[in-house]
């Protein structure tokens, strides 16, 4: 069997697996996380470069949890719908012995009360008295100070990445900007002689180049900022100039075209004549992208990732994204959604490859079904467009089995026929 | 037990459910699409407001799928490696009988050519013929003019959300914009006494307000464009001033706080003070975010929710997430991604309310498991940052089982302990 697997390898002397590719050449690469301060309201999906320890008490006081009346709870020892304890209300910022005063849920509690009785539990009396029906401990319906965060306490840690509801969060607690990583600069070359730019008109052996855009966009949500330098020719040194422009103008660059290890290896020698140490890791056991490569010139990483447009993708969701992640300073590779599902069909997979099987996920009435999408030009964009994950089938398996329960990594939504718990 | 669910209404005269009180209050509005082009790099999460047609075949000509030499199938009859056909390798436009070019993946079929056989299934012999070892059907690795896309196809459908692969499949097929949905403006006012602005010194019965800052984010999660109108007064003038602008110079007007029917119902009365036919439902048989009402003037939605953090974010959640969908021309309103887990603990819920119970959901060996995040201060928006998901408990449940198989519908990453298959 890795006699066939090494016929197959089209002069790649060695395949190296994801995981081992992924590990040599992180460790070859020297990265920082720079912190920015923003504000708060700019902080959407940024990446926490500190914890943030909080500077208040939260709640900032103690709070009615409930609408009703503030008292002292003493006041309704034995209270009952037949015995109710009857106060006095009053609106003072103090209450003092069968006092009660009118709070709605968020206020401030009046000093001398220390519970607060629910509106429903109570009846207001036309003399203006108050009928109190049950009895109440200390503390009842009150949040206390700090009862929710401890002034001091750490409420985000570095690496996390601020949702919506860490930004409450942070506001409730008085910040107002926040110590962010800054976004890796990630420069986007493509190569390719039959490449034609959109919006002009290609030669008739041409097609429209679509990588950059796909790739640019894969930054833009993982919270990089892609810098497009366009399309160099297959010629090493056009390839060799935007590489160079890349890494000074650039925290990473990644390059799609070029590896083909059949064709002309564009890229890589560009990557090599560029400077050291270039090219460490080139041929990877997976599916699709087994001709992408790695490289790092003084520590900045390079991302080598095939022309074909799923190849490169494929390359970049491998490669690129937990190279990202760590530029964020994440604690790990942020993952997909995971779904688990059935498979709707059996689908074939190589030994000793990392493959990449796009599915279409549906849920009806509850249950996932997972959809192989058909192949019928299996490095055709448009197999993204009609699947919304993938499952990775590790190097020791030999496809995935029709009704077999599989992990799918979801990049899209998935159609809901059914909603129920 | 519907007696007991009243006795604790605190007011309302009737809760409506959750899917009739959307119902009801969506077919009261005008809601239209407005479409407008954007060019494709700006496009991504945009949704589509049109079909986009394939203007061009894709692939655009007859290409090789490997690497490779492009030739005649019918020269190949009968080879293999005992009897290699041998043929003349040209490079030329144009191959005729016995001749063969080398080609790479995506290059151009030269004319005359039917097939490619793959790189190592021939040798180059030292006299320039090339061996070939396989016989080949006409259109072997060949992908077809059209194979993918062909011209007048319907490549994506209106509603649909852009992400990164449909962006590049608009590229590849020559697109330079695309008419998506215009980003509805949602106007979003705080109303409370006890609200400061952040960067303020609050007083010592006030909270810095929070709310504003997580819708704005939901809305910008969902492509939404939050307009920050302020803080308002507890004065019904002053929210109906701001209510006014909102409705002026946005599509829909979101409001926090002034609505919980034990203290003064600030925000309806100042919604209904300021057109027709204002308030249409006022309270919902949901848990959290029960005092939330819904609106409309003109036609304009108006979305009312409590000042609670969490009851206004789920709120947010329940009704103003699937309007923003219809108003980005959404087929339906766009799933979370839903992870099938199992419940650690027992979760009690009120019988009548459908109820959003956060968990955190994590992932060991393969298992999910989702554990209902403590309830200390179960307003805290603590209780966000703490869990990355709901279950949505319908009205006729009550409350979940400990080991019980539940949907979670995510709003955050689950960690990976195991990311096997």
């Amino acid at each position: 069997m890795l006699g066939c697997i090494l016929a197959r390898l089209k002069g790649f002397q060695k395949l190296t697996r994801v995981d081992d590719a992924l590990e040599t050449w992180l460790r070859a690469l020297q990265i920082s996380v720079r912190a920015v301060s923003v504000p708060l309201q700019e902080a959407l999906n940024r990446v926490l470069a500190e914890d943030v320890i909080a500077q208040e008490d939260l709640p900032r006081f103690d709070r009615s949890a409930v609408d009703g009346y503030a008292l002292k709870a003493e006041d309704t020892t034995g209270a009952n719908q037949f015995k109710p304890a009857t106060l006095t209300i009053i609106d003072a910022a103090e209450i003092g012995a069968k006092q009660a005063k009118q709070v709605w849920t968020g206020n401030l509690i009046p000093k001398g009360a220390d519970a607060v009785v629910m509106l429903e539990n109570t009846r207001k009396r036309s003399d203006g008295k108050l009928d109190v029906w049950v009895p109440l401990a200390p503390n009842a319906n009150v949040s206390r100070k700090g009862e929710e965060i401890q002034k001091g306490e750490t409420v985000a840690k570095t690496g996390t990445r601020l949702n919506p509801y860490y930004l409450g969060l942070l506001a409730a607690l008085g910040n107002t900007s926040v110590k962010v990583a800054e976004k890796p600069r990630i420069a986007i070359i493509a190569t390719g002689n039959e490449l034609a730019e959109a919006g002009t008109k290609p030669a008739g052996n041409q097609i429209f180049e679509s990588n950059r855009i796909i790739l640019s966009a894969m930054c833009y949500e993982l919270g990089a900022e892609p810098v497009d330098l366009g399309i160099a020719k297959d010629d090493v040194d056009e390839i060799a100039e935007k590489i160079k422009t890349g890494l000074c103008e650039c925290d990473a660059v990644v390059t799609t075209g070029g590896t083909s290890v059949g064709g002309l290896d564009l890229v890589p020698d560009a990557v090599n004549k560029t400077g050291k140490p270039g090219v460490i890791v080139h041929g990877i056991a997976m599916r699709p992208a087994m001709p992408t490569a790695l490289a790092t010139i003084d520590g900045k990483p390079i991302v080598i990732l095939s022309g074909n447009p799923v190849a490169a993708l494929i390359g970049f969701e491998a490669f690129a994204r937990p190279l990202i992640c760590k530029m964020l300073g994440m604690r790990q590779e942020e993952p997909r959604p995971i779904v688990k599902a059935v498979m709707t069909r059996k689908v074939a997979t190589a030994l000793g490859r990392k493959t990449f099987v796009r599915v279409l996920v549906t849920q009806k009435n509850g249950e996932f079904t997972a959809e192989p999408v058909s192949t019928r030009g299996s490095g055709a964009i448009s197999t993204m467009t009609r699947s919304n994950g993938f499952v990775v089938v590790p190097e020791n398996r030999e496809g995935l089995a029709q009704g077999e329960l599989v992990a799918v990594h979801l990049f899209g939504t998935v159609e809901m026929v059914n909603a129920d718990v």
